[in-house]
């Protein structure tokens, strides 16, 4: 198979790696078992049976609350609200003028209609009954659960089941039972390396609650910012945010919103180290001499807290005294990943402090000071959270370990009968396909632990952390990709088929535009304002074939800080694009069995994108900010010429000489380099094709 | 010309509204005077001198702030803040990584740059210093200015001077020195039939800066909602708003982020008509018993305050004194439009104390209840405005009159020394295009009024009532046709060049997209949405041919509801589409000259709108809520075969018959019928081409 490539070394390793890529989208792209009236649930529930029959939905439409309570009782009803909002999402969708006053009473006018019922309010807790039943019929819909959090779990699916036929808008008969597998399904949004306010937060609410996600997890500091209002020590927010904090009515503003949607508000202040924006007001509890400035880079830094200072636990005291009065879960986080202890070593103070206290080493440092912390949090009602670094003997059995380095820190901790979350494979920050995330398992099949220990690993979180990403980026960084592990937390384990994900992904996707997420919109914004022009469709057609360069190459590629511009090209690209991908496919299913509808197909997109290198120059030609996308857009042109050559080749049953190959495979590494922080990812599928003609005479 | 239209008095009719529509369209379009380097800039600067030469943009790029203050003082520094907004909308602009940490000094690292300079901090009153000068050399630019209010609306001015050429950005060497003509250049958001929440404030707040416009104007009440937090009374929130109403502390965020824009935040509390929400939880105060339910409805509705219970003021006095002390402004404005009388004139009680008063009219009692209000807002150090119905002799001169009812009643009130604003011609609700706001003078040309009296018109404001609106919708009927209102306010009157002003309106609305706001991006939105796919050019083709019914016409189509879907295909119309408008213009220059570009370019828009309706029912088949636009669909084809008919027919030098022409006009009259509550605006243009070439041989 790789002979033709044998002659030099570099050669091979391309044509090795063309092999790997191809034999991996070959293996991810199995053909989905599709067939007419499947459903788009996402996530899929525990057990869904379709049955005969349609609920129509009309202008009639009434929504039943359970009891008699009135108008005057509904601020306080989670339930009633999310009925109210379901019904605005319905004629929303719909465009139907509604008429029941569903804002101030929710009674039938006649018999029909949804009707919920619970059995009593859901406490925002771990564990929590999320369950609903969700019955269909066409003479009624009944959506009964255990909470009024199970109310709003239904509320969702229901939504979702909306369908139209030349009738109009109906529900289709099902009988639904579903419940979560996992009772920790997170998101974390990293507001530190750049501030994301509001309305991002409560716009990702929404979207959360949409895929029935329960846990925003909020990294409040960083080396680049500390993003919370503090009245003890507000020079902590006023020096360590440049103006950029959530205040306390804000937050607590956040934390209604998510309750009202069945989200938990866990907040993260990471120490010892990740502090740099504390030392800016308090350069005296940091292990080295001030002072201090707001971070602006990114990576990993040196500042960190003295745990040989004795001020600074009064100071933890005071501190977390206020915070937890502030934010009400029962679990705060106190990071903990990350401390390189450069500034422990160089301070003899510390040097001898451990030796005084018997501390071997700067773990044994690190665990001393999170001994300490963890009074305090005890103190203040809460149960402390951190990252696998926090682990260590001897802690209470209610703390929470959060994987970020793999999940073997979690099979460690359970094994001492630990509580874990796991958020390595989470990392929607890296650009990586959702399928990557998606066949990430907190309890993989051949997990070692037995039933009990299972039942320790509560979730996960997917984790967007926020060196590259801006209110109007990172809904595209969160969403859709992050309903996909929104799925692999709610439902059951086996749900683990891939394509049909992606099937659902996309209604999934456009369905969360509802809500105000931007992932779709800003991407034709951000175009325009590069261009300075209204029409950007060639743009739109380059990065079809294009995503920004994956896990941590696009910090080699510039020294990005927090003030830089999010606003190029790349960050117009989503980190998957769905153009790219059904091309993978279409190119595995012409050379599986020479399929002449995907050849057709394909010889479409390869000359659409090849065209488009022209009206690509004419925008760059207005536009400097744009002229760095050129190579992408005529490597993109060279390797469809190669991939249409190859394509005519192969339709007509011929191959071509290996140096023909060579020359090609060349031209496509080239094309394969990362450009304007971005890679053409259709190079390796090109490759594919152009591997497959190949070996002809010599 | 209307011989071939005689027979009957109907097509007559048709041919006389053709012609109007002709004349009016020639008049409002004079070829204008376009030539290479004309600037951008809107609103159109007071002096503008372009001189040879270009200051170049590149990563070296610096800010230096007039004195030494360090980063410690930033957070008081309003001019500071603005020009790191300014740095960062470059940056993000031009995709270039500046060197310098904007947001912590500005200090220049070499001589060259941007230097700020002013005198005092301005203050957030009428009459302010917000003049500039701008000064750009190739070696530097310079912004001084009286006040920093005055520098932040120079950055406004700079940052739309940003240009490009082979080598890089620039910007062009100028001197401007500019300043505004009327001192108040206000937006009304209308949170009460909607209500729109603080993100769309902020948005729209700084799209308001971006145009130089001062005065947010915040009409928080009304018969469907109360939507700000009193802690005195707090069931006229709990009650009165379906739990939507701005909170005390949000309130103040709104007022601190306008104030660091340079915008002034006038509340409005509109009594004692349109009040139904206070009587949710007041009905005692109302001038008929209760109980009252939040209205739905729109329109003008019966329930006021009783002027003749003693207890209403006491109540006013402790709320406006709340309300005093959380909205800083100087103003306050009372509202007083509207009242309808008939619970007056139905209550014994009301008619006694009139008659023990001497009250003539319901206007004598709302003048009395008036008197009452002004003692109590005097109290609290605010003074008055109201709509036109509350002047009255006997006033304060220090109050204001905004006048929703026409320009006369600014004169009225000039003439005897009172202080007027204008909003009649400025409704921008009623969708009617930008040309008929910019036209629109608070001081015309042939105004009576002396130079002392024409200065007590303080300026205007755009009215963005909210009826048909919702947050997913309003930025559209704002944006970007209130930055010709903005301009009307700020630039010298000679500057009506309508041609020029809608050349720069293009720019100014991509240039507010970087804003948040989602005039542009949320038309796709609602369009995917509706359509439940990812593709929807066929309705954007549809859209550019399309407008929502104008004035108050679309009440009529549907009995309208706050509960109502704002999410049709109307609510993806622009109000005023550029491309129905452009070819107007191309008729019209077409029909002028024979001028055989223009027909080309006609005859590509008439064959592109007329083959897109079997695209156009291929996305009906598969979505209930779209099916309504398929009667503007079908008559857009039939419209622009006629077009495409009468275009041929012309190229050739040929006239049709009579009988040919009335047909085709009949057919038009269909197709210029309301459909889907929209209307196909370019009708009218087609009807210009199909009359042009009737009169040949009966």
């Amino acid at each position: 198979m790789i002979r033709f490539f044998a002659r030099s070394a570099p050669v091979l390793a391309i044509a090795l790696w063309l092999l790997a890529a191809g034999a991996s989208a070959a293996a991810s792209a199995p053909a989905p078992p599709r067939a007419e009236g499947v459903l788009d649930l996402m996530p899929v529930p525990a057990s869904v049976t379709v049955r005969e029959g349609r609920f129509r939905v009309d202008e009639r439409l009434t929504i039943v609350r359970p009891d008699e309570a009135g108008p005057k009782d509904a601020p306080k009803d989670r339930a009633f609200r999310a009925a109210a909002r379901f019904m605005t999402r319905l004629a929303g969708r719909t465009g139907l003028f509604l008429e029941q006053d569903f804002l101030a009473s929710q009674k039938a006018a006649v018999g029909d209609g949804i009707r919920y019922t619970f059995a009593r309010p859901g406490r925002l807790l771990p564990n929590e009954d999320e369950s609903y039943t969700l019955t269909v019929e066409p003479a009624g819909i009944v959506l009964g659960a255990g909470t009024d959090i199970g109310v709003l779990r239904g509320f969702e699916t229901l939504l979702q089941l909306l369908s139209a036929d030349e009738k109009g808008y109906y529900f289709p008969c099902v009988l639904i039972t579903d419940k979560p597998r996992f009772t920790w399904r997170g998101l974390l949004i990293d507001v530190g390396r750049h501030f994301h306010p509001v309305d991002v937060i409560k716009r990702n609410l929404d979207a959360m609650a949409a895929v029935k996600m329960n846990v925003l997890h909020l990294h409040l500091t960083e080396d680049q910012g500390f993003r919370v209002e503090s009245r003890v020590f507000p020079r902590l927010h006023e020096l360590g945010s440049d103006g950029m904090f959530f205040t306390q009515p804000q937050i607590r503003d956040i934390i209604e919103y998510a309750g009202d949607r069945g989200i938990r508000v866990m907040p993260e202040f990471d120490i010892p180290g990740h502090s740099t924006s504390w030392f800016v007001a308090y350069p005296e509890y940091a292990s080295a001499p001030g002072p201090y400035a707001i971070e602006r880079k990114f990576g990993v830094f040196g500042p960190a807290f003295d745990p040989s200072n004795e001020r600074i636990y009064p100071f933890f005291d005071a501190f977390f005294k206020e915070m937890a009065g502030l934010f009400p879960d029962p679990y705060l986080h106190i990071g903990g990943d990350e401390v390189e202890g450069h500034q422990w070593d160089a301070n003899p103070a510390i040097q001898a402090f451990k030796t005084k206290h018997g501390l071997a080493d700067n773990n044994a440092l690190q665990a001393y000071f999170n001994s300490r912390l963890l009074k305090i949090l005890t103190k203040h009602g809460k149960k402390m959270v951190g990252w696998d670094e926090i682990f260590q003997p001897g802690l209470p059995k209610d703390i929470v370990i959060q994987s970020w380095r793999g999940p073997q820190s979690l099979v460690d901790a359970a094994r001492q009968g630990f509580q874990g979350i796991l958020s390595n494979g989470y990392y929607i920050d890296l650009c990586q396909p959702a399928e990557t995330h998606y066949l990430n398992d907190p309890v993989p099949a051949g997990s070692p632990l037995d039933e009990g220990q299972k039942a320790l690993v509560l979730g996960g979180e997917a984790t967007m952390w926020a060196e590259l990403v801006t209110p109007e980026t990172i809904d595209s960084r969160i969403w859709p990709r992050t309903a996909a592990i929104a799925e692999r937390f709610w439902s059951p384990a086996s749900v683990r088929n891939v394509e049909d994900m992606y099937r659902r992904l996309g209604p999934m996707s456009l369905a969360l535009e509802e809500l105000g997420l931007l992932h779709i919109k800003n991407v034709d914004m951000i175009l325009r304002r590069l261009a300075g022009r209204p029409g950007v469709k060639p743009l739109k057609v380059l990065a079809e074939a294009v995503e920004p360069l994956e896990n941590y190459q696009r910090h080699g590629q510039a020294r990005y800080t927090s003030l830089s511009p999010f606003t190029r090209f790349v960050d117009a690209c989503a980190p998957e694009s769905p153009a790219a991908r059904r091309f993978g496919i279409l190119v595995d299913r012409f050379l599986a069995g020479k399929d002449l509808v995907a050849g057709h197909e394909l010889r479409t997109v390869l000359v659409r994108w090849k065209d488009n290198h022209a009206p690509v120059l004419a925008l760059l030609a207005a536009s400097p900010a744009l002229r760095e996308v050129e190579p992408l857009s005529r490597n993109l042109a060279r390797a469809c010429e190669a991939g249409l050559e190859a394509l005519g080749c192969l339709e007509k049953g011929e191959s071509r000489p290996a140096a023909w190959a060579e020359e090609r495979a060349c031209l496509l590494v080239e094309a394969a380099k990362p450009a304007a922080h971005a890679e053409l990812v259709v190079v390796k599928a090109i490759g594919r094709l152009v591997e497959a003609c190949a070996g002809g005479p010599k």
